[in-house]
């Protein structure tokens, strides 16, 4: 590793997973060398470092490696556990997990690999076109997702409860790779855009904004504070 | 809920997720009400607990009510430390969390779905026949998972170290759930049979060998600890 004494992080700039790392990195002001790395190379040396192929993994300068986006973000909890993102007792915690995992599985099936993963991730691996069935549904389930999200909003001044936990990060970080498309009907749920528009002027969300996938341009109002 | 003072968890039985918190709650000497949930019927009262409509769902007598299998997993680690599923030092937990991660997102992709999803819960679900093409696929990346497994429990006591964990815990319920249909291959891996025999063995694990979903009768050696 050239970055001797620096935390590595291999990601895609748009996997919601990796932008879930960054953005707890940057919430906890921990600083990482980011490394892109094309998983549809299958290069031999990353597969030694994570058998699963899939980013992100952190590698920390004594070579601890950790893969995964929760089990890093379990870990960087508690290597760094302030500020929280998993805060409060153990229910409150668990209400934390449990809208993590919403995302991180039920919309990242029902929206991200729809959209994201058909229009981008299938062209970088080269396993043919776009399915047009698979993107109608992801156009369908987002306005489930956003309704959902905005109902949280309502009840609660962040979706897991009264702070910004890592639940707002999970969410986030998906819709802002669908949002990159242009793929988020914002005018469907008031409350979710202005959730998101409080989550997109962290600081820690700027260098997500900042983000351009070569060949593909983010839509107009994607790094737009006042979209 | 009728049985008031008392903890409840939402299951199926040839639920992975589920079995898995089942495990949890044995190893740790903690009682719970099981109660079956169609989740197939899609029961308001059901989806009023859980919105995502998946078990497991675990409910206090309090009435704090957890949702997914790795938050309860979590969650239960925090109000019941002893034994520890998820011990070590930060680095060690990630290993484990990895190892969990793995099972509850690749094999679960990769090979649950696959056939006890297709043989299991598309029958219950009425959404058609099995995919032979599927089961077939299933067929072929458990070789795969057996063989990392293996690799895994020829370096370590316990597929993530020294020390019987949550990956054990995850890695064998998943492989429960396949090895009740007898599409478990034993004789690919010696090493990974002799690991899931040590897990087989445990007294945590007698419940799900007990377990016959009505309809389905398991693999002759389901249930045999000398298999």
């Amino acid at each position: 590793m050239s970055n001797v004494g620096m935390r590595t992080l291999f990601h895609l700039a748009l996997s919601p997973q990796s932008r879930l790392v960054r953005l707890v990195l940057g919430e906890k002001r921990m600083e990482a060398h980011l490394r892109a790395e094309p998983i549809w190379d299958r290069r031999e040396e990353f597969l030694a470092i994570n058998p699963a192929g899939e980013v992100p993994v952190l590698v920390e300068d004594d070579g601890t490696t950790i893969a995964g986006a929760t089990p890093i973000a379990e870990y960087l909890e508690e290597v760094c556990p302030e500020p929280p993102l998993l805060h409060g007792d153990p229910a409150e915690r668990a209400e934390i997990r449990r809208l993590v995992a919403w995302f991180d599985r039920k919309f990242d099936r029902e929206v991200t690999e729809l959209l994201v993963g058909e229009k981008v991730l299938k062209r970088f691996l080269g396993i043919g076109e776009p399915s047009s069935e698979a993107i109608r549904a992801g156009h369908a389930n987002i306005l489930i997702h956003l309704d959902y999200i905005g109902w949280l909003a309502e009840r609660r001044a962040w979706l897991a409860g009264d702070r910004f936990s890592l639940a707002d990060v999970a969410a986030a970080t998906h819709l802002s790779c669908v949002d990159y498309l242009g793929d988020v009907p914002w005018e469907r749920n008031a409350e979710a855009k202005d959730w998101y528009a409080r989550v997109k002027s962290r600081p820690s969300f700027r260098p997500l904004l900042a983000d351009h996938v070569s060949g593909l341009r983010p839509a107009k109002h994607y790094a737009d504070l006042d979209f």
